[in-house]
């Protein structure tokens, strides 16, 4: 057991604060003879950066990974991975006005409780900061991915719903989510998201998000009932992102107002190979992948740190105001969507050497 | 890592298939000089037990639980608890039918695409047949959350949706979840829920439904990020479920479309202790519990055992089609509650042993 | 985590005491389509079985083996698969003067200290009985081992020592292990040691024993440094059986006194084939086998249980004599022969499916 | 399960090669508001350290280790622990010969036939430079045992014996083990030792040897049956070790010519409190603490990097000679003592966290 580990064949172990000297994770488990270079996690990491629009935090990290270990002339050799990334802007604020209140929405207080101490200084180990670990241990679970099943990893994330505004899944373009600050698959609702979000910063107010996360070419067979099933591990892995409330697999709390007969997808042959006719299930029965997309949703709530002074108590029980002065994130859901992705990966690394272990 | 195992600390292990002689779980870690008798397991395997109305499945089971170790004298022992129940009614059935073909909905076709070979049976070991060791063994969670805390568990789930009829929320009443057989908090549903299953019961069909479940009287501090958060175990608990499909917590999904001010849960002190003005959060922030009641829900897709004869495909590749003849559950949903409470105190239980060893 | 389960991949969880109703175990992640069947568990149960010769215990148990899920018309499916022994012989003995003494050399004491209450009937969970179960899963192990290699398990136990008298290892003969009632392999110490074992049964005394074992045909690559070694792993197996204090791999304690010239093992191409010149690794190198014979000794302390009154306390601290009447068991050694093999076997099963995982 | 990761509650997850940039570890489950400074740590490394003597290899690395996370303004903060040593002495030695050629003794083969690929500049991953690591973690552990028991951590260790040269237990000084540089117990035996090692230093051999670590003040009640004993998890612990071929505990090997009188510990009240008149169970009965001394020893085998040519095989399969020129150490055992300590350190400190677990 270990509270900051996560996988059990493919795992990975992270660390750091989001202002301390610097974070990162050791990987543990990859095939030996997989290439792997920083070059191969790098283009993740900067997806996930930072201060790349003015709709997400205006921290400045370049977020330079480097490998330490496990990696012997450009080949994984079977023995651990460890990545660092150094923080860079820990900036010389004055904290002191947060070292006793603990700011609403936020996991001030439970780290309180629980510990008796905690570090205080923007999130400590709460931070979404821990989240570039994942994408970076998710790098290494896509060439796992690609090294096992022989094919490049398929999985891609959207943002599909920002406040109350979703996407029109008719318009839906994976070619569009790499052209707009958003991981929009809509071009139509760009702009409008664009306003609110504008509007939200200005206010210094945030708003929610929903993401989708979808694989492709899954191999049918992964996951292992009852308690290690595909579906449980990848509500475990989203649900640790940093703000997220809900989980949904497929047709997921749709699925309660449908019949048998409605949500059941049917099996048919073609050109020889088993085909659904529907997905409702998103690619999962009874925690094993049916080699249908894995889709999930996830949904992320709105950014605890507002301008708006929201009333809150102290570490000596006083009551008092607390508000959040300087870098604003007005929807931290756009940057959960490399997160998600890379949780997805790192569930499917981990379940391919699960089931190769078990079933060849 | 095992596959048939949950928990951390509190730890148990589920065995058996739906037509063997017999299913059941090894419990291990729990605490010892716990009074731990048979009765005190059985009455919340009574509340799962199958064929107590025309709503739910109508095999006939008594359930008897029979603890075969880790209690002397009436008292745990802080060795493995055994817990065994005998499977009365595996009906003689010509399953020939279920052999070759895959039910649609069902885990038919994973299981024999994972493991090329799979036990036909009525569903074998994907079966919610296995739910029953989940609720022997949240019995002992139950005893384990008193023995700690020193107050009796406060868990209690209730269905809140069937199809797509909610009950209101205004009308919640705790007491009148245990007066009619779908565990509805709201009397005023019960008689078109009524309607609407024995409706769906004559035409063999089925359908989803959402249930929430609460624990009460949590302390703060419980969970451990980053992955061992207690709302991922939750997530994962909960998704683990048969025909589980979305896992959501406090406002969880919903919270997308509210901003920061609507969102984060504001602190106040009354009687010099710490409250919250709202519970968005669900009781956990950054994965640590914050002492209010813990909240979530999740959606059951509906039962895809159905009447009417469903597309499918065979063994050896050949289109067919299958439909499910004899004992049928309208509505799966509904035995899934006391599996929710189950699932609920079992993370609990486990994660107050976790709390208790790093934190004392 | 789990106080009660070994193994990763291939895991087992046992349960239940020796005055219980039953003992048993689960086995989890064995591959599917094996063969398997309880004829294939019960001949490893019947070797390890009590009172088969006047040199053991004389408690009467059939050890009569129940699969009770898992198997499916002769098959594994992939799911757990629980096996279950009755206890037949719980003599309606009185226990009360064991009640509140600790017996000198037994658990008695450390677990009532531990867990504040103890099941002081004949040893309770500390009792050798539970290494029937581990026998139960080590016939399992066997079974994967064959299945996955191809080949018959080749791994075998012997006696190689008794009080102070040793085989004289030039007589060494696999087939006269099952000609005599101690495992022998040297037929000419078979007369000593009965005459030394027929002394101490008489003077109600015992005496300790080692114990090697041996498997023959592991392929090389199995283990995974550093914390998954293969030594390691076998070490802590054997460690955990009743009464064994010390364990070592090829020359062991021996190697203390060696130049690296006589020890370590020098390689040669044998007919294509590397070779090794001797084996003082005992077929294990930085954790992992060489394909050479893995080749381990563990020491088991005399029998704790005697006629001879010995000073102890009681529960309420008061000093008392306690000797032990009734059945006995001169050398617990003998028995302990089949129990390292099992649990060698499991060891490699463990780190086949472990090596498959990562290295394919 | 992960490879590189010892312990349950008090885990450490170990990376890193002999000559990449830096090793390290990740130490999780540690208690919030324990005081720990780097100057805490560095003492312990210190003591490993190599270069210290003639007769240890002379290897130049100042072994500065730094925290990177996990502690805030000298407190631990209950988050993960990221201790970080720079590689300093990666000789720019000409490692082509090593490259196809499997070193007798070494992992060089088994690496090579596991993975298909190692890193082969001194050892990689295989080397004892690992053994870093795991005394810096055993230097938190022993701070996490002063913070639970009240007492400094009492861990010491002691070479026993050299080459065939035993200590003389009856002039046993535990003060005397930092005099000299072997961790010898006994003045007498060092000039011996040194005599021995200098002619083995000269001629390019080495020699194995055996080490004691004793823990005192370990509260009775640690360990967990039946697979966490205390005396499997140590067995583990030592065993994972570089080097080590044997662990025994108490009376060990010794315990086989026993009998069951002379080897059960009598126990009697002195004080009120239960004391043991003897400790051949080098104080665990039945995988549990009983309160004495915990007692184990481990043999280290002659280290395989010597002068003379040795015959061996290359990655072609093609018969060789190899010898290890440069840098020599001729008993890696010594340098085995604070690892050791370190190990016994780790072990303990996870026991406790796992009895207040489960026993409060």
């Amino acid at each position: 057991m270990s509270h900051n580990s996560f996988g059990h064949l493919f795992r990975f172990t992270t660390w750091g604060e989001s202002h301390g000297p610097a974070i990162g994770c050791v990987v543990d488990g990859a095939p030996p003879r997989m290439r792997l270079a920083e070059a191969d996690i790098q283009p993740w990491l900067d997806r996930r950066r930072p201060g790349q629009s003015r709709f997400v935090t205006q921290r400045r990290e370049s977020d330079r990974v480097r490998i330490l270990s496990g990696v012997f002339e450009g080949t994984t050799t079977g023995t651990p991975i460890s990545l660092f990334i150094e923080n860079e802007d820990q900036r010389s604020k004055d904290y002191s006005e947060l070292k006793d209140k603990f700011r609403p929405g936020h996991a001030d207080y439970t780290y309180w409780v629980k510990y008796g101490v905690r570090d205080y200084r923007g999130g400590g180990r709460s931070s979404a900061r821990e989240t570039a670990s994942r994408v970076a241990a998710g790098a290494v679970a896509r060439k796992l991915i690609e090294h096992l099943t022989g094919k490049p990893a398929d999985i891609r994330g959207a943002l599909i719903q920002i406040g109350s505004l979703s996407v029109n899944r008719d318009r839906w373009d994976w070619g569009e989510v790499d052209r707009n600050p958003f991981f929009s698959p809509d071009a139509g609702v760009v702009e409008r998201w664009s306003e609110l979000l504008d509007g939200l910063r200005k206010s210094g107010s945030s708003t929610g998000a929903i993401v989708e996360v979808v694989a492709r070419g899954v191999p049918p067979g992964l996951g292992a009932p009852i308690y290690g099933k595909l579906d449980a591990d990848l509500a475990a892995a989203m649900m640790s992102i940093n703000a997220v409330k809900g989980v949904e697999i497929g047709a997921g709390f749709d699925a309660a107002g449908l019949t048998g007969e409605a949500n059941a997808d049917e099996m048919r042959m073609e050109k020889g190979e088993v085909a659904f006719t529907t997905n409702n299930a998103g690619g999962i029965l009874g925690g094993i992948s049916t080699g249908q997309e894995i889709v999930l949703r996830f949904a992320v709530k709105p950014t605890s740190s507002i301008l708006t002074p929201r009333q809150t108590v102290t570490t000596t029980g006083e009551e008092a105001a607390v508000s959040t002065k300087g870098r604003h994130d007005p929807c931290v859901g756009i940057r959960a969507v490399p997160v998600g992705e890379a949780m997805l990966a790192i569930v499917l690394a981990d379940h391919l050497l699960r089931h190769r272990a078990q079933c060849g």
